[in-house]
């Protein structure tokens, strides 16, 4: 660090993404990318025209995709903040909501964003254990007193809770906000949406990089009261107001326009998912029972760094977490069944 | 504000960008945006092949990118930083080298981001008047003790002040960074890029918006010693690594590569600035000797209000400032000659 940055980052330990390889080619199983381009209608839509008007701002309100997810949905434009994929988003909670007096609860083992915001905007955080068996327990967040994060399908782990047990921490919370992360939900997980119509402070954030297969176009989005989603325009409108681009902004649009085509492609993953975690389980693996578009597994003979590397010399990406409890774990994105088919043939290779 | 917002927030004034009417149709010279398309060789490169792959996540590094712009500047790719536009690394200066023990000085008339950051981040700031005549004196800005920012050429005013101005500031406060904002730059100042190979506590910030015609793609980029982009990396991991989308990453690069073009349309910006500040003094009007691709001018008999709303509804959109000292002027952008020649028409029928 230089002498002019703030003392309060010096510790400060950045989020580390995974590989994100620019040269060689690998099957790519390490950043839960879908497999899948995007939509026909995505495609057409980002035309020669639309190009050429990249001249012009885009529209700060992002009026026409928050109209468009408003009804998809089946809740008013006001109920939603778009943003530069989820992380912008799941920065604005952090900072809007937690400070000095409110500190932030998430679980031990979860989206390893969370605890960089925390170190960022020097919050008091708890880090909630997961379960022995990595499931997460609604009552070790009931009545906490702090602003709570977790991601309903949980990564790296795949598991999920039911809208039942998400209410029953909303509940046991009212004066504090509850922000689950539905970046998975499409892939099996139930969606909490619809209790924001009940709740005032409950916030869900999800994603058009997994299931709508737009990771590189940067667009997440969030859906809540009209004053919570009014408290994070306000931190929008105060960092980046345009900070949506315009060819994000069509291809967010025209994906919600063309879900049909995303419901096949998640249920297609959920499928090849399944199917590969039952050929894994016939090779001496314990996988959880993944609702997302990963599969989280451990093996009795290769070591979680054993898998990584291993796969890696044969082409094949796959996420290891240098972390306490999950070390011996890999995180697997699911493919396309003849990618599986591959990985599951380098790993009886290396068996 | 909901009950939840952390109350540090509860008095902060948001930005209000420029109108972006989505449905009817202006002259629009409001925003700054450019008149011209983007380059040829940006429209063909956002094909249909680089669509499909929005399914993969942008480069966390944006190396091509960076590459491509310390090739052009004679600098080190280490040296570079990008961003969602360059408001976002505006936000990472004001985040990484203020807090409660450094704070930060501006002009009292430039950029309305800075007042915005400085609330956002609860910093103590100084506004340095300018001149009477609006102009910024370097020795206001000598030994001062904070961190400033300000634009070269300022906004609104047009004015710019030389390197040889910037480096007695730079010099002067070596135990704080100075961040240059040259968005505008590029219709006639003198960059400071060369000095931040002399200077560790400088930082030159440019934008793709204005003279590379790519405002909608959003991208922005500062440059500085090593250290300094090293701590604004620090941040951008912390908040968003993938920040720049796919699109933008190839838009940016192929914008460089086709410099020449950007190049002409910067001349024929610049002469239709002065070819219309001459018409517009010619009726009344006095105007600053502005170095930017807009106008700011003022008129003895109608007033700021009066011009903008006469030319609103005249079908031409301007910027006018409710603000102190400027709310008799407005900032017009230099568009193609023949909505130049269309505004000083409608100025006509309203004197």
């Amino acid at each position: 660090m230089s002498r002019f940055l703030s003392p309060r980052f010096a510790a400060l330990k950045q989020y580390v993404p995974g590989e994100q390889p620019q040269n060689r080619s690998f099957i790519k199983l390490n950043t839960n990318e879908s497999p899948y381009p995007p939509s026909p209608e995505v495609v057409a839509a980002i035309c020669r025209g639309e190009v050429e008007k990249l001249r012009l701002y885009s529209d700060p309100q992002c009026r026409v995709l928050r109209q468009t997810l408003a009804a998809h949905y089946g809740v008013e434009p006001e109920n939603v903040i778009v943003g530069n994929g989820s992380d912008e988003i799941l920065s604005f909670i952090f900072m809007a909501f937690c400070d000095s007096e409110r500190g932030v609860a998430f679980p031990d083992i979860s989206y390893g964003f969370y605890p960089v915001y925390a170190d960022l905007y020097g919050l008091d955080r708890r880090e909630i254990p997961l379960r022995e068996d990595f499931s997460l327990c609604a009552e070790d967040y009931c009545g906490i007193n702090r602003t709570i994060v977790f991601a309903n399908p949980n990564a790296p782990t795949g598991l999920a809770i039911s809208p039942d047990e998400v209410e029953r921490i909303v509940k046991s919370n009212p004066d504090n906000v509850v922000a689950v992360d539905e970046a998975y939900v499409d892939f099996g997980g139930e969606s909490c949406v619809s209790l924001t119509k009940t709740y005032d402070n409950l916030l869900v954030v999800q994603t058009f990089s997994k299931s709508r297969s737009l990771a590189g176009a940067r667009l997440g989005y969030a859906i809540g009261s009209d004053e919570l989603i009014a408290d994070l325009e306000r931190l929008r409108n105060s960092t980046n107001p345009y900070n949506v681009n315009r060819l994000t902004l069509i291809a967010g649009q025209r994906a919600v326009e063309s879900q049909s085509y995303y419901y096949e492609n998640c249920a297609k993953t959920a499928q090849t998912r399944d199917k590969t975690a039952e050929s894994l389980r016939a090779l001496g693996f314990s996988c959880t029972d993944s609702k997302a578009n990963f599969i989280f597994a451990e093996h009795s003979k290769l070591s979680g760094i054993e898998l990584y590397s291993g796969l890696r010399e044969r082409g094949i990406l796959v996420r290891h977490f240098n972390k306490p409890r999950i070390d011996n774990h890999v995180r697997i994105t699911v493919g396309t069944s003849e990618q599986m088919e591959a990985l599951v043939a380098a790993i009886k290779e290396m068996l």
